[in-house]
This record gives C-alpha cells, structure tokens and sequence, in this order.
C-alpha cells in the first residue's frame, strides 16, 4: 500500500475494533440522564482513534496479538476523552469536535463529574487487562497509566499557571517541556511504551521509546495549533482561533511576543492580561494579524518540521531491530502524516 | 479504655500514623505553586482521619499487621480529598474544614486540576500496595477503589439532577440510596472490605459488609446534615446553614418539602428553584425557620438514631467470628460516636 494510504487504513482499522470494544464501557446504564448519556458523548464524536491506533499498532509490532493490547488502547481513549472533558471546562472551550463542549451543553458541575466517571472507567479497562495479560503485565500498565496521567496534569498545571499569571516570558523550550508534559506522554510515548510493554513482555528499555515519543508528539500539537489558526472550521472541530481567545501560550504566540515591536508586545500584553471574554472579534483580528505578519505561523512549521525530521531519525535507532512489518511502516509513516493533515 | 474515651484515643493514634505515611506523597516538588502546594491544602486541613482508621482498624480485627493496610488507608484520605475538591466546585461551596475551599483561593480551574492530581496520589499509593502484600491483593484493592469511586461519582451525579432539575419531589428511601452510593461507599464500607480483604486475605465475603457500612454511614451524613444546620461554626468547619444556600436534599429539606402547607411548600420550591445567590439571609431564615417549626431537625435525628440502632445490631453479626480486640471495640462504639460527635 503507498505511503498516503496505510495511515488512514490502518487508523480506520484499528479504531473501529477499539470503537466496538468501547462499546463494553459506554453502554446505556443508570443514572443515564446526568452521568452514563453524557460519559458517551465526546468518545462517540469523530475522534480519529489516533493514540489507540499506535498502542495497537506498536504492541503488534513487538509481536503481540491485538486482542492483548485492545483494553489498553480503550482505556487510553477513555483517559484522553477524560482529560478533554476536564481541559475544556478548564480552559472554557466553546467547542469540541464540531459541536458545543460538554459543560457548555450541561453546566460545569455535571461536565467535571462526568470526566471524573471517564478516567474511573479509564481505570476499569485498564484492570480488564487481568484477564488477557496477567496480573503482572496488568500492574506494569497501571504504573504507565499512573505516570503518564501525572505527566498530563502537570502539564496542565505549568499552562494554567502561565494564563493565570499572563506570563509573556514563555520561552520555545519552556512551551516544548509542557507539550512533552500534557500531550506526548499519552498522545505518543504512553501508546507506544505500553505497546512495546505488552509487545515483549519486558520493561527493560522502554526509556528510549521517550525522545521519538516526545518528537512526533511535539509536531503533532505544533501543527494542531497551526490548525487551530488557519484551518478549515469544520474539518477542525473546534473555535478557529480559539487558542488565542483563551491566550494559550503556542508556538506562534510566543515568537509574535519575542519579534514584535515594543508598542505591539505591550498591547498584546494588555489583551492577554483582560479577561477572555474581553478579547473580542477586534482584538482576535488584531492577534491574528501580528501572528501573520511576523511569521509566526512559517515559524511554527519550520519548528514542527525539524521535530518531525528528528522523529524519523530517532524511529530509525530505537525501531531497528524491530522486524518490518506493515504496523512498523504504520509507526513510521505518521511521522509524515502528522504534517500533512489538516 | 472507657467507651467515651476508646475512639478518639484510636482515631488519635491511626490518624498520626496515617499522616506520617501521607508525608511520603504530600512533599514538596514542581510544579509547586499551581500544583502540588495546593494538593497538599485539604489534607492538612485538621479531618479526623476517620477514614484511615477505620480501615486500619479493621485490617488489625482480622488479623493484619497496621503496615499491611496503611497505603490502602492513606489512598482512601487522597481520594477523599480528590472527592472533595471537586465537590466543592460542583456545589459551590464556600468553606471547607474552616478555611476558603480551594477554587474560592485559585480559581475552578487550577482546583479542578488539583483534584484530578489527588485522584492520581490515590492510585499511586494503591499501587505501591505491591511491596507490602503482594500483586494479587494490590489489584483486589484496587478493583475495591475502581467501585467505590464508581458510587461515588454515580451518588453525586444522581444529587447533581436534583439540583438541576429542582426535583421536590425526593423521597427519603431515594436519600438514603444517595448517601448509600456517595457516603457510605467510601466513608464506611470501602474502608471496611478494604480492611477485611487485607486482614483475611481473602475476597470471599466482602459483600456481607455493604450493610454494616450503610447503616454507620448514613447515620453518620444525617448528624453531619444536622450540624450543618444547628453546628458550631468553628468545630463544623463549613459556613453554617451551606446545605440550605445549595439547596442540597437533606433528610430535613426532604420532611419539609413533605409536610409544610401548600402555601410554605410553594414558597419553598421556589426558593429552592432560584439562582444560589437569590438565597439571601432572609430566604436562609426563613427556610432555617420552617425546617425547625416542623420538627425535621428532630425527625432527622430520630433517623440517625435508628439507623445507628440497625448498624449495632448488624455489627453483632458480622463481627461475630471476630475476636475480641481494642480495634473490633473501636469500631462497635464508632456507632455511638457518629450520633455523640458534635
């Protein structure tokens, strides 16, 4: 299969038996109204299945079977659903996936105690493991899924304490280090470490999956926020522009407040110190505008593909010794493909 | 020991055991100032350790040794405290344990984040169950958590409806399903099968505790909805009177709604369909005023009574087989304290 399509069937392939298997933790039970109806609803938006896909693929890569590695890959869906519920309360997102955002349909109050119900059956996939892995391999799960989930909520807590404070000295490294934090430990590195982990029933030397991990992961939120900018509304899923409504530090923000001029970096100062509501149709024009002309966003694509360019030099050292097979070309062509969508 | 004297003097001593033990997952580390400074806020705050001790207490009954269960008892405190946070943001509550709750110092967001990190210091502390008694009890205790959060977060998600849909029409036998699902799950039955699990090594008659639990529980929560109301401000810890300004559904809300006049019974529900902050001072008085007219802080008390009734009678036989022993002493006279504590 050419390069362009292995990607999409391989992720149409695998996402749709993980979707049959998250049907085992999103059926219909009591109380629908205010927990279970609600629980399913992000899950069930389009969601590409992407981190599933990679924990599937990689553990067949390693020599696993698929059936060995599929409650590991729901309850990374279940997680990362888990984590979106929260995030956009949070960040007070308006939409997710095309349409409005959990507590903008049903209150703050029922949207955080639904995330709370998804990393719960985040966690009862996760001791499903028992029946197909053992209780050894089960439990080494679970301290992945302990880790990366610590990973995620620091992460989230460094990038609320950067919009709390308006932090305007972000540095690319600071931003990178957060991004390694709150996306690529259960975008990239857990999916594959934990593919690995199952794949060779060892936990040897699962530290070296961490760098590709963190590379892909990187080009990844790179161009989604690019995305979040420039893209297509309804491919897109979310508010376009809504990373700057919310004052979220990226990429391109950072490098518009390190290259404007003194009088621009003081007036987008003030707009990300006023309260989000504050930043209106005027000012997200003017944002968008200086993000425009400085470069920003060529910026951003250089960085996301440098990162992308280190991904595939790093896949060529710690996959070596993996046999070929059509999930490591999988593995290897999302390098590419992680550019290319929009 | 007299009978007056034995609970305090245990809670005393399992409690400073368990904070020691807490120390290992509440220190200092990055990121500090939006994360973990404020995680280890609540846990400070002076609880009872009511929690921890009963579930040491009831390992010791069984015959295990305190360290075999001190990690389940410190995970139940951060889960407690998890819980906590984010019910305080759900309900909007003001006060917690005599001090401003977390979100009312740093916003939803961060206080969201904070009890999502407890969650994850919960599961850490499950997990390092392993070194002391072995993975299989660790992912039994485990499975032990997975349900009890499940109740929990069931129980809020049902109290959260009635809120929201301003249900008057509450019963209290649907009460007292509530309070089973998002009390006495993790105040009094998880605590218990957790202690007796470790204790017997055993799984095969955990559910012979579910009723036990419930009885202690529930008239626990209905003399903690009544110091809500008539409580000393200082020792209760919560503003005086915060049940009403939620309109939360107590045992006394529930008897008033039941047997006021059609006239108060309107005025009520109406108040009760208002906004939170429309409950001013007057509306507070008058609804405190109707509660006490119609002798529902009596009735509620006379419901704590018999349900603490049912738990002695439920304790002579379950503990039967049980030795003798300061701890299976501690637990029977724990029936008393609950009514007695004020």
């Amino acid at each position: 299969m050419s390069s362009a399509g292995l990607v999409p069937a391989v992720l149409r392939e695998y996402g749709d038996r993980a979707r049959v298997a998250l049907c085992d933790y999103l059926g219909p039970r009591e109380p629908k109204r205010h927990l279970y109806t609600l629980v399913a609803d992000y899950p069930w938006r389009s969601g590409r299945m992407l981190r599933p896909a990679l924990c599937i693929a990689t553990a067949r890569a390693f020599g696993a079977k698929l059936e060995e590695a599929l409650a590991s890959a729901v309850a990374l869906e279940l997680l990362h659903n888990a984590f979106l519920v929260h995030d956009d309360v949070e960040d007070e997102s308006e939409e997710r996936r095309g349409r409005p955002t959990l507590h903008a349909l049903h209150g703050a109050a029922v949207a955080i105690n639904v995330g709370d119900a998804l990393l719960l059956l985040g966690l009862r996939a996760l001791l499903d493991n028992q029946r197909v892995i053992g209780a050894r391999l089960t439990l080494r799960v679970l301290e992945e899924a302990e880790r990366m989930a610590r990973e995620t909520v620091e992460g989230q807590a460094i990038e609320l304490g950067w919009r709390r404070d308006n932090a305007v000295h972000v540095s690319e490294s600071e931003y990178l280090e957060v991004i390694l934090k709150k996306t690529c430990w259960y975008s990239t590195i857990f999916p594959i470490r934990v593919g690995a982990l199952i794949g060779t029933r060892s936990d040897a030397e699962l530290d070296r999956f961490i760098r590709f991990g963190f590379f892909l992961g990187a080009a990844f939120q790179i161009q989604d926020d690019r995305l979040n900018l420039i893209g297509d509304h309804e491919r897109y899923g979310k508010e376009l522009g809504g990373d700057l409504q919310e004052g979220k530090r990226t990429v391109m923000l950072i490098r518009a407040l390190s290259v404007a001029s003194d009088d621009e970096r003081v007036r987008l100062v003030d707009m990300l110190a006023a309260p989000r509501s504050a930043r209106g149709a005027a000012e997200l024009r003017w944002m968008r505008d200086l993000v425009s002309r400085y470069g920003c966003l060529e910026h951003a694509r250089d960085v996301a593909h440098a990162l992308a360019g280190a991904a595939a030099h790093e896949f060529a050292t710690v996959f070596a010794d993996v046999p070929d097979s059509r999930d490591k070309r999988f593995i290897e062509q999302l390098v590419r493909w992680v550019l290319e969508r929009n």
